[in-house]
């Protein structure tokens, strides 16, 4: 199954049969206090430096987020759209938890974006949803309802075919615009989350086929050598079957390792991507 | 199923739930000009280097070849794991093509060796397993014969059933003294090896349940950063059953791969492995 975002300049596929999708994600404030700072006094110079940043690492479409605290996120979502549209042709995806800003930043961004994100609580399907269908987006869906972020594979898989099921029945999303993210929990809060994660990934590939993402750097919170594990975690899985990851493109271990799962799942015919990463980095 | 090697002082225990088990791989003069020169002249300094630097890296088990050409192969196997015996607690990999050498060096060694290695070629089994039983030790076996090293996982799995079935019933080796090596081929000449190898690693766990090795840098060889790969392909290898690998444990990329797989798949509780090799490196 192939999801597709673009920009008018670049399309990016997503899918089992493609290159790993790096999107890049740190062009967010969240725990960044100097970047909230410029943020509430209008000041976007930090985005343009995250912007070059990712695309220098190997990013294939960037995570746009602007919630910083006391600042207007809808207008500064504007801002940003416009300003990385500026800077750079890659897809990008549009991130808030207030469907204002969403629609904000749909509303101004050329060319089909992917939403970050929609769960399976009522409320916000029924209120997140008709923007993916108005704006011809894609959407990252994300299997928690009201009353809890499950730890059971098979919980999350009921939740992600709600999701798919209210998606693709009631708003007519196409089933290839949902992309379902597995919910990475640390691993150093319990040593059993990831092969959960793991297996929440076959289980969702077994039964939809649909495409994946989540929040790679989330596996290594609270650890130290952080890149280190994330470096580990997308191998395994890249082979369950997560397609895209939203992940810091700064981190060469990191991105190599994608990369690398690349050419060695039969994903890079002749090794030839690999090579030219490498002639890039010399 | 659990293959246990020891030294006087040390036992390794191989398994799936236990460690990864890290063979240190670099004794061995295999394309090293300078090291066959010295070992000609029966100098074995670089020896003590090396083991100094793969137990400095991780490494817990040792693989000795001393495979000079126009050198006295088995004298120099006698001279090394005398050597290596009063530098290091670790245990022994013993590996040769040459059954007298493995010979010579499986009657110096003082523990549980583990023989590296015996394929599936009648003459060979005949001739390496009489000496696994009557030194008591472990033995790597590679599913290729006189025909062919088989790129197909079923033939492969094939060859694995021989191998194990003489192994256990002509020379009573027990089962879990039988480690498998799923044979890696450079993913360089060929972009579906390694799916290839997965899938035999996968099919070998699934049919025996027995222990696995294989020399990991083989994956790939051809490559630029090589390490990299090595690193991103351990954690896949590792998911699909294999519990040990033959690798340069002088390379931090690769040895952090290892033990961030370990936490990932729950074979280190509370993280505590991960984060004391951390602390050890810091």
């Amino acid at each position: 199954m192939h999801t597709t975002i673009s920009s008018p300049g670049q399309t990016l596929v997503i899918g089992d049969d493609q290159p790993f999708a790096i999107i890049g994600e740190r062009i967010n404030p969240t725990g960044r206090k100097a970047f909230q700072q410029q943020l509430r006094a209008g000041d976007l110079s930090r985005v343009e430096i995250d912007v070059e940043q990712q695309v220098a690492g190997g990013a294939m479409a960037l995570d746009v987020n602007m919630g910083a605290p006391l600042a207007d996120e809808a207008e500064l979502m504007v801002k940003a759209v416009t300003l990385i549209q500026r800077l750079t042709d890659l897809p990008l995806v549009i991130d808030s938890s207030i469907p204002e800003v969403l629609e904000a930043g749909l509303a101004t961004y050329q060319g089909k974006a992917l939403v970050n994100s929609v769960t399976a609580e009522d409320e916000r399907l029924h209120t997140i949803l008709p923007l993916v269908t108005k704006y011809h987006a894609a959407v990252i869906g994300l299997p928690n309802d009201e009353e809890e972020i499950p730890n059971e594979p098979e919980r999350r898989l009921e939740l992600a075919r709600k999701l798919i099921r209210v998606a693709t029945d009631t708003y007519k999303v196409p089933v290839e615009d949902l992309v379902i993210d597995p919910l990475a929990m640390p691993v150093g809060a319990d040593t059993a989350h990831t092969v959960r994660t793991l297996e929440t990934i076959a289980l969702i590939r077994e039964e939809f086929g649909v495409n994946m993402t989540m929040g790679a750097s989330n596996v290594s919170f609270g650890m130290p050598d952080r890149h280190a594990i994330t470096a580990a975690f997308l191998p395994l899985a890249a082979a369950n079957g997560l397609t895209s990851a939203i992940m810091d493109a700064r981190s060469p271990d990191v991105v190599k390792s994608v990369k690398a799962t690349d050419l060695l799942l039969g994903r890079d015919d002749w090794g030839a991507a690999w090579i030219s990463f490498y002639r890039a980095r010399q």
